[in-house]
């Protein structure tokens, strides 16, 4: 059994986390905490949560969590994060930081996205980004994870296989990103409120999405050479789930059979499901499961791939319990669908 | 034409007003005001309203108000309507107040429903209750309207031939009351966000709701002693739209023909209709229009009743521009749907 | 591991048994059947199971069907089933029937409000209604369940402690019922269009439902007196959950501490959960788990009773399952959450 | 006044018609007629229209429809327009087609994409496409329009002034499309079904819906040479508006000032709002009106435009009695919002 802590139990990460882990057979809960007024149940804090869980969400402390926990996902808004990472790894603790601030790995990018200073350079070499198709060996001995972002999960898995072999012209990415509600967080603004969401669709941070350079990091190491997408997200009514429509010119015009392509690279990926030709991806068939699906279209000059996950559970939470997986040497999809 | 301001504009019940207003076809809306932090177009916070309206919307500023206005309609919080409502009847100005202020003319029962005290009860006498199918005559005269609540529209009208006719049994009526989300108004609060509103259902407030004691007094007025209904509501993950299904038991068991009574009750009245026998209304009928739509199922010696309108128009809005088209000696149904 | 079969795999109960068995530990699926018009991979008709299973969904072949597995899950339409029920215990497997065709047991109200000829008289009386809180016993040698209706689950669950000790006026019962869409099945039916039900909210059926008399039939036995609940139901905009809103009248005006009372009466019971006082149950709390969650508000002489599950768990399929796991002799809650 | 006739009232198209003309100050509606099974008011098809409108509506006869009236819509399924619309014209009466049968002028690509012969080659050229922003000079002289699709709509009228002003790389053009569920007209198909498309979101006939060469056709006639965009529609869980997010490539670097532009191109229409530089549309600001609300964001070599409409309104019926309007001599925006 793996003693595991959540801190920052309250966003929708955090319950997700903890919905996941209830059921997960090779995990103990030892320690709940969060940012609140006064301790209570998370069971009352949640009450989907009762009969199931007797853990008292508390506020954090590190001393008592490293005591109880082998391992820490911390599910903590950015630069928050940066000031608990320190602490747990100090204590010798295993941790899973699902927040942003050890994703990027030039400060001077996270500073300009993030709109604050990085206070922990020291570990940010340290921290391996938990993308398992792509970082698979390294994770496996990693002692500190940076889970990525939910657009970028969906983002760089959709665009691999073509960036990695050289099909993409790198200079064509549009990505053209809708997501469910949750992907803000629990965030209380007016502009998350139902009667402002409901029957309502817009784009929002056109091309300055804080998301948008992880992406362009990534697809970079990749392709070996500096990339830069054009990314605008957009949000969708709806609870969960994010779907990405990407347009690729080729590099290669004599590139073909890109769904056998795609098949091959995520051969020994347990959740990335390619599509048959003709075929494409829907948020529901991926929602409240851990799988990554991808289409593709593939016309003359031009390439159209779509891709779909969970922002909750591939895009966040699940994602976060697979690299716990892989670093305890389990079978990768334990405790998960 | 009628030079009019609305003061609380920000909000849904004022947005509704402006929507409604600018068709109008004898309204000049001449002041724009509410709580804001710099005065801005209506057209940039609603960008909806672009190229309809040039006005400025401004903290409110009652003597230039009465300046612009012949009438003025308060779209403002409760608490806060009291304390606007004396200055501009001072100045002579026909004032319709959809806040709650002014509907309970029994100052304790609305101390203890709202948490607070009443401050202007030298004009609570004067307000006349705003329900035109039960006060057109005096709303005809009237100079001050306190325009009804939305879920004691839907129940009076509801409710009102049975009641008056004696044919409810008055110590067994049960509301079963579900709403839309802007019924809540556009109110901040982590329980309105959309990812928790969606797909959920749920009872709030259950016989404590402060619309409860409106429907009491203004039903024990028809029935001519006093009851007290059982109040249940509910939030619907949807916009727009209230739906009450009512239980009574009949007090003589010989009525029948009980939708030909309502007609009969209804029959000046262009904005209820009643359904024939077997029909029921829907949410979907009423939106975007005044109606109150009534359905009725009589068994041995029980009646259920059902009544829909629109929270934002009927329940609010549309209802006001209808007890100022009567106040106004115009057609009651001029610039409304 | 028990060999299982599903028939009647493409509707939604159908499609919630296969996603529940196939993370079930103690299950096999082995057989997977439905009215189509040609054999496919269930992985192919609902793409989210691809990965998972690689069974095929053909017609049902009762003999095949036989011999493959010990156990069969009924997700058929009424009338149906009892076509295929006969052949089924004739073979001697063990039976869960999701339709409602064996939950009635007087055929006169059967064929009066399902509007068909009860065609299987022999085995109706065999048939133990699958309600594991009321029946348990009974379910644990049963060799042929009743699976309950989802309105009657809600609502005999939320009744039963009040009826069974005497404390509610049994002429008295109102049950205000709401439920998701998937309740009505994956009928394709311009009433069931997602721009039809979308925004809107009604009631439908008004005290003519068919699940009335399985809810009267129930609480008659559970009283030890014939008697008949008022019941309407509505159409909620969400895809799962049913939310009740129950009102009794006391039989017994001392009665007092009620969640107390469901307390003891449900203490053995993993799948319910009484709401302490002042909280109320909601749809998100119970959706993709199998609880029944209850809450209740007492006044001097009425009682406000409210009940909540999640329509295609608790409702349906996740009761079939729990009912399963109890003619097993499997701890109750093996597979379910 | 106008004396106007629905062909096919019974969709949405249809439904949306009557509810804007009995607002419509200058028009009395004199025939409504649909495919139905026998002849009912209009009133207790759509219960919303009661109190509202008399008129029964009946199989369409087009000598009683040529007597009634002195213009036509038509909101018939393609196909069937075509065999209607020779039979009004022939009886000289104005006709407004919002079916695809009259807009492509190519009846080879017209046969191609809708399955279907062309029969009425003899009509065709004189159909006007009526985009009034485009054609309004020959929609006020015309007896017969071809009302546009409403992707067309959204996507021709944000890229017109690119296009018409060689701006756009024409070989660039992709169009990432997003539509409510009425888009689809009132279909009982499964894929239409409430559970089925709400919390879900997908993509669908990808570069293979047949408004793509409707787009081909009139950016082709604008920039002066054959283009052909990348178009993807995508189905949003809402009811009503469309969102296009457009990227086009520049021609000539050094465009700049875009929303200028814009404004200068469209300065006499009043359905077209151009935001300014930063604000984007979203649905919400433009459901229930005709406006056509576009948002321009300009990178160095690479533009975003964002238009948004409502499909029933500027997508359809709205923009037909626009053109209405236009074709009688009247204020375009009579009884339009």
């Amino acid at each position: 059994m793996i003693n595991v802590g959540i801190i920052g139990a309250t966003g929708y990460a955090g319950e997700e986390l903890i919905d996941i882990l209830l059921e997960h057979p090779l995990v103990r809960i030892t320690s709940i905490s969060a940012k609140i007024d006064k301790p209570a149940r998370i069971a009352d804090i949640f009450p989907k949560f009762k009969n199931r869980i007797n853990l008292v969400c508390e506020l954090p402390d590190i001393e008592r969590i490293g005591r109880a926990c082998d391992l820490v996902f911390l599910a903590l808004p950015h630069t928050i994060s940066m000031e608990t990472v320190p602490k747990l790894l100090k204590a010798g603790k295993k941790v899973i930081d699902l927040s942003a601030d050890y994703r990027l790995k030039d400060t001077k990018v996270y500073e300009k996205f993030y709109l604050t200073r990085h206070k922990d350079k020291v570990n940010l070499p340290k921290a391996v980004y938990g993308l398992p198709e792509i970082y698979k060996a390294k994770i496996r001995d990693a002692k500190f994870i940076a889970n990525p972002g939910c657009y970028p999960t969906a983002a760089i898995l959709g665009l691999a296989p073509l960036v990695a072999m050289g099909i993409a012209d790198s200079s064509s990415i549009i990505i053209d990103a809708k997501s469910g509600v949750t992907g803000a967080g629990r965030k209380v603004a007016e502009g998350f409120l139902f009667s402002e969401v409901n029957e309502d669709f817009k784009a929002y941070k056109i091309n300055v999405h804080q998301h948008s350079p992880e992406i362009d990091q990534e697809l970079s190491k990749l392709g070996g050479k500096k990339l830069a997408v054009t990314f605008v997200p957009h949000l969708l009514p709806l609870n969960r789930g994010i779907l990405e429509t990407i347009y690729v010119k080729k590099a290669k015009k004599k590139a073909q059979g890109l769904a056998g392509l795609y098949k091959k690279f995520y051969k020994d990926e347990p959740f990335v499901r390619i599509k048959e030709d003709g075929l494409f991806p829907r948020i529901k068939d991926v929602v409240n499961t851990n799988y990554c699906d991808i289409g593709i279209k593939e016309e003359a000059d031009q390439m159209v791939i779509i891709s779909a996950i969970d922002n909750l559970l591939k895009g966040a939470s699940g994602q976060a319990v697979q690299n716990m997986n892989i670093m305890q040497k389990l079978p990768e999809e334990t405790g998960l669908v």
